[in-house]
């Protein structure tokens, strides 16, 4: 009994893997090569436990990180569906519930119910802990895209209005760390013309 | 006042990017690329999540993961000394020590005092939280290891004796995990001829 849990729970972690090879559109600051799932879903960990004081309502540290180590997880399956690539997004909810059910699945049944429903707490978007972990989500990027001279937006020719857009409820999560991006990442490549 | 310090945290989350170039020994489970400090990281700290039950002593968790998430950090400045390398490790404490006060530097004090003192933790290998992280530090690669049926072990022609001198502490964070492992990861590559 004991080893068949443990037997599953090495199964998933194994599974888990390949989100090292599923692929983001933003470039890591060397401007050379791309990020992948799972060092984002890394850096945003991190910057959660170093950010936490800016949410605007208190957050459980332990579960946004937890949120924001796995939310990705279901692309592994779905694949990674880019941010401003709207044809993507009409079937992006039910392939991701189809990975959802195989991957989360793996686990013992205490554990799956525990990430599967993390992940839907995070698609929501209503807790402060998933506000939070969406604004992690959409600030890691700011900052690389920053980082690198707006590369990622210039190559996709991005629009100023669709960066608004996608970030309309960033401030939700934490208004001191949208309004930080807007200024320092945001701006300045409007200025330089590298978004449109 | 609260800029400053927000962008000295900003200035850390830019900086530690650079984790993801920091290349390991370790294959991934394609058996073709190898995988990166960050990749590492974010597997164990979802390990450890799903994991800690097995742990000898009770951990906190949120610290675990929080040590596993920035214990290689020092390896920026500092490079991955691979585990059966006898002349790195000479200077290894050395260079990373050095590492420490450059990039842990960048955070506010109170930051940069709560990072460092958690990687010296780490190192010390003494608390229930430490073993469990080094617990988790040898068995990820030991997993990787075997699902690419030791290809890193048969390219640099490890032995067993090595590794079980590498593992030899293992045990103090998770026995039934090191046994797991022992059993499943190590003993059917000896038995292919994998590991020497």
């Amino acid at each position: 009994m004991e080893n068949n849990r443990l037997e599953k729970q090495f199964n998933f972690c194994r599974e888990i893997d390949k989100e090292k090879f599923i692929g983001r559109q933003t470039y890591l600051t060397d401007g050379e090569r791309k990020e992948n799932d799972a060092e984002h879903a890394w850096h945003m960990a991190l910057m959660t436990i170093l950010m936490s004081e800016y949410a605007n309502e208190k957050i459980d540290v332990l579960k946004t990180v937890t949120m924001l180590l796995i939310h990705d997880l279901v692309e592994i399956d779905a694949g990674d569906t880019y941010a401003y690539d709207t044809e993507g997004h009409k079937d992006k909810r039910a392939r991701e519930e189809k990975a959802a059910d195989r991957i989360f699945g793996l686990l013992p049944e205490d554990q799956r119910k525990k990430l599967r429903d993390l992940w839907e707490e995070f698609e929501a978007w209503e807790t402060p802990e998933a506000k939070f972990a969406h604004t992690m989500d959409c600030i890691q990027p700011l900052m690389l895209n920053a980082a690198t001279d707006g590369k990622s937006w210039l190559e996709h020719g991005v629009h100023l209005s669709q960066v608004l857009k996608r970030n309309e409820k960033t401030a939700e999560g934490a208004e001191t760390l949208w309004k930080y991006a807007y200024e320092n990442f945001i701006c300045p490549n409007k200025e330089k013309g590298r978004l449109r």
